[in-house]
Parts: structure tokens; sequence; C-alpha cells
């Protein structure tokens, strides 16, 4: 078994595993700006919402790098701007923003104004270091839902190593299934239209030899009927106070077709992707990527020229059709506003 | 407006646009014998339930030419070896045994053996000439389904003029409403793995000058909980007497995710794809199509070497789902089980 570690801090540069390229070519990404940062979030080269969270940490370690001065509110001012630049990488992952004014707090409670970057330091360390512990913590509280020995979960997107910084959110109870000794079977989508299914997820599965097949994400719901599926695990990239989900597209597709086929759908997140300030899904802002992701892929065309696409990259899943969200401090069960707001309390 | 003529009959050979090669390559297949027509089907150079019948008459007419003897028995007998062959190119399409069946009827009617190719000829063509004019019977009759101006429609797969020999099933009843003059929103499906909706639904909507947005196959949930989508409209590869339909994979979760938003689903068809001897979808066989369609696309590979995949080419719609089903002799209304089996003798 291979531990992935796709983000690493060296103590003075931010080494990433360029998730573009995965899993035919393994390249670092290093980076010692926090502009290259945020465009190495945008650019997808590393993503998960636990992961970027975990990147825009060490991205204002780098911001503080650059900007520092002894004028103290100068520096803050610049650091502000910074993490906004920072927060701006992406729209919908709520980690993004937790972290940057994580991030912040730290500065702005720092009198020092020559402290504030190894301050800043410590604590992108500790995101990162929270992140793998609260991680195992979901797959335990998790573990036990995963089916009985030969039935089937099926999970959709990566959100293993790749997407966190170690062990994975929904990728991670599966494992710790496994680990505990589970024999179930396991079914993963390709997630199109990046295919971090097929392309991450696959791979994460076989450097962790957990037997895993992989569907197109059209096959879900056939597999579904024929009774192969006993439930359905994904992450999250923002949970709104009363459960509502939004991850990655497809995501309310799977729920919908669990629910229609009697299958518990679980969402596998750390209280950090739980955005309490928002009431309900209809109020996450949902990106919009490219449309080349769709019209081909890897660079090359499949669609003819000047087709048009429209690529949503997340949905929402409402509540009503999740059956359990596994947090670090537990599984919270429906009615949301109030468990989930337990959970964040206890963390 | 281009008119798209996928498969051509010379008179002494068959011609096909080389499907798996489409958009980007226009290569015509030259085919003189009916295994070859037989591996063009198996291999999809040619598919669509309606082409692989009209693939299927010729592949016996070349059948005859082969195997022509002054003894009818013996050149009766080795007609329906070849028809058998032909037959199990594929297992799902009704159609390709409908013709294989309908041209032997033909051949065994005609009590002369020089004069069986010739009527396996006439037949063959009668085939493909009813097929255009039943799809134009099917858009009349499905135009007024197709949504208001400004509204939209979603199809998945391809039932263009390639899935069919012209003008399609539900790509012809798109096709219809804006003949007819309506100006609704047209929403396409790519159909992973072997992304017909990407390479020939596109290509076939630029030909015929309508816009039409592609998406991934998982985008199609978010899309209708948006109200972006007024209705949905999908062929079929077979209809059981209780209008169970089974499709191209992904077809199913189209209908789950259509009911779950109150929008309503159907189907168009053919007569010759309803299959009266099946009393319900269960007894259907769907077929599993190479595991490399799913593991990578074009050649290239996706997943990580050594991914286990699981790929089903079709799925199966349950009745419940589906608010109507195009034919050429009517749009049938549920119960299926009635309106169905009217609309095959009336056809």
């Amino acid at each position: 078994m291979n531990e992935i570690r796709p983000i690493n801090w060296t103590g003075s540069r931010l080494e990433l595993l360029d998730q573009t390229l995965l899993p035919h070519q393994h390249v670092t990404v290093r980076i010692t700006d926090y502009r290259a940062a945020a465009a190495a979030i945008t650019e997808m080269r590393v993503r998960g919402a636990p992961a970027i969270g975990v990147t825009a940490g060490y991205a204002m370690v780098l911001a503080a790098a650059e900007l520092q001065s002894r004028e103290r509110d100068h520096f803050i001012g610049a650091l502000r701007e910074a993490g906004a630049h920072i927060a701006a990488a992406r729209p919908t992952a709520v980690n993004l923003g937790w972290a940057v004014r994580r991030m912040m707090r730290v500065a702005e409670a720092e009198p020092d104004p020559g402290s504030i970057r190894p301050r800043l330091e410590q604590e992108a360390r500790r995101i990162q270091e929270e992140d793998e512990a609260i991680n195992r913590r979901i797959g335990e509280h998790g573990r036990a839902l995963m089916p009985a020995d030969g039935q089937g979960v099926l999970t959709h997107c990566n959100t293993g190593a790749l997407a966190t910084s170690a062990f994975g959110t929904a990728l991670g109870v599966i494992r710790a299934g496994w680990e505990a000794g589970g024999r179930f079977k396991v079914y993963n989508t390709e997630t199109r239209p990046w295919l971090q299914g097929a392309r991450l997820t696959s791979w994460e599965f076989q450097q962790l030899g957990i037997p895993a097949t992989l569907i197109a994400d059209s096959a879900a719901g056939v597999l579904m009927q024929r009774g192969e599926v006993s439930c359905v695990i994904t992450g999250a990239d923002r949970v709104a106070a009363n459960g509502d989900t939004a991850n990655k597209v497809g995501t309310y597709t799977l729920a919908v077709l669990a629910h229609e086929n009697g299958i518990p759908f679980y969402i596998a997140a750390p209280t950090s992707t739980v955005d309490l300030a928002i009431a309900h899904g209809d109020d996450i802002a949902i990106e919009e990527r490219p449309q080349h992701e769709v019209t081909g892929y890897g660079g090359t065309p499949i669609a003819p020229e000047g087709t048009p696409a429209y690529n949503p990259a997340f949905d929402v899943t409402p509540h009503r059709y999740i059956a359990g969200i596994v947090t670090e401090t537990t599984v919270c069960r429906p009615p949301y506003t109030e468990s989930l707001r337990q959970a964040v309390d206890a963390a």
C-alpha cells in the first residue's frame, strides 16, 4: 500500500502533485508565489475541497513572505488583499474561504509584524495535520455504514488523499471499512468531464490495494437497478445549514437514483465544509467551468468544432435525499439543521 | 442544411459512413461480404437500432449473392445460417433480428432460386425507404410534444439520420419541431462511454442548423433542477409489450430525473422496435461491451492500466417513467399493453 501525499511544504515553498496529469504522468509543481498557488487551484492542479483549503493556508504563508513589512497595518492590509485573491480562485468549495479567514485571524492576532510569517506557517501546517486527523475520524465514524461483504458501495469524483491532504473523506470511509476487514465491492464513476474518478480515484484504489470497478457516470442507474449497490457515499464542497449539499456535478443524480432504488446515500465531509451562514442550497454559488472540458478530453477534441457546451462543475443535492452526513465528530442524521449545528459546535 | 445519408447500397455493395471516426474523419467503408457487414455492426461502424436493421437487410443481399445455388433448399439453409450470424452481431436492438426474419420470409416465399437475390435486394431497399418514411411520420406525431419557444428539450445518445437511414427518431421529432417553426432550446448529452452524443448528435445538429448545447451526462440533473428542460426524448433499442424500454445506458437515469422533477419523458421509435413477444423489460438481454471503452477514449487510456470496468451498453426504463411512446402510427400512452399492440396492428 502506497500512501499518497499530494501537498508538501518544504519550509519555503509548496510542492503539489499535478492532478491535471495523473495517473499517467507524475509531475511535482514547485510554487514560491501565492498567485501561482491561486492559479494552481483555478487550473485544478490541486482540487478537492479540503485539499484546496490546505493549499490556501500555505498560499497565505507565501503571501506573507512576499508582502512582509515593518509597518503592521500595511502588512495586514496587503495580506488581506492577497487572501481575497486566493479565496477567489474557485467559488464553490467553502474550505478555501474558511482557510483564508482562519489564516487572517492568526495574522491579525499577532502584534509583531516580524512574527506573522512564522505564525502563519505554523497555522498552515496545523490545518494540514488536522485535516489528516479529521479524515481518519470521519473514516472511523463512517466505516459502520459500509455494506456487508460481497455487497457494493458506489462513490463519485475523487475524495481520497488527492482531494485532501491524506486519507480522504468518502474514499477514506471506504478505506477505513476495508482496513477494518470489510470485503465489500467498490464501484467508482469516471466523473466527466474532468474524469477525477477514472484518473484519480481508480489510481488511489490501486495504490491502496482495494479492488474497485470503474463505470461511466451513466451506468450508475443500471448498477442500482440490478441490486449491485447497497450504499452510495460522496464528499462535499459546501454543506448548507439545512443539509443541502453542493458537490461534484452528478452527485444529485446519484442521490435521486439511490432514493428511487431505496439505497441510502451518504455524504462524508469535515465540519469545515459545513457553512452555517447559508440556510439552504439555493444560495450556494455554482462554478461554471470552460466549455472545452466537455467538448474535448485532454486536449483532444471530441465534439465538432464550434459546439457550445454547458459545464456546471457542481450541483446541489437537497437534504431530503441524504441519509446521513459523516463528519469528524459524528454521523449527522436528519433533521440536519440541528445535527449539523451540534457537530460544528463539537468540532 | 445537409442531409446525412450514412447507408448507401450501390447495387452490388454496401457503403457505410464509419461512425467510429466521426466527426473528425469522414471515411466510407465499402462492404461486399455479409460477414464484414455483421462485423461493422459489432464494431459499431454503423449503430442505432433502425440503422442496424437496414444494414442487416443489405447484409442478407450480400449473403444471397455469395451463397446462391440452384438447389433451393440448400440455398435457403445457407441463407438461414448467414442470417443467424448477422442477427448475433449485437444482442439488444430488436430491429436486427426483425430485419433478418423479414428478409428470410421473402426468400422462403420465392420458389425460383435464381430470383431470391433480386427479391431480397428489392426488400432491403424497401426496408430502407420505409425507415425514412416512418421516421418522418414519427416526427409529425411527435412535434406537438416539443416545448414552447425558449424552453428546452434534452436528448440522449444519437437518434438522427446516423442511427436510422434518414431523418431519425427522437432527433427527428426535434427536427420536425424546428421545421414547423418551433424555436425551443436543444440540449444533448455526450453519452459516455462511446460519445454518440458529443461525436454524432452534435454533428447532426450542426449539419441541420439547429443550435444545440452539449452537456456531460452528469449535468442533466442540474439542468432539470434549474428548470432548463421542459421535456426529455430519446430513442429505443427494444420496447417490451408493457412499455418497458431498453435504450442506451443512461436513459433510465434521465427518466428517473425527469420523473423527480415533474418533466415528461418520451420515447420515439418505430413499431418495428416494439417486441410484443417480450412481456416486460426484465427479459431484455443487455449487451456488455469491452472495458476499454470506459477506461479510455479513442485509443487514449484514461484510467490507470489494469483498472477493471463494468460497461453495460443499455439499460431498461420501466414504463411507469414514460409519458408517451411516439411511433409512426400514433403517440402511445399508458397503459402501454393496449396502446402498443394497437400501434403495431395499425402499422
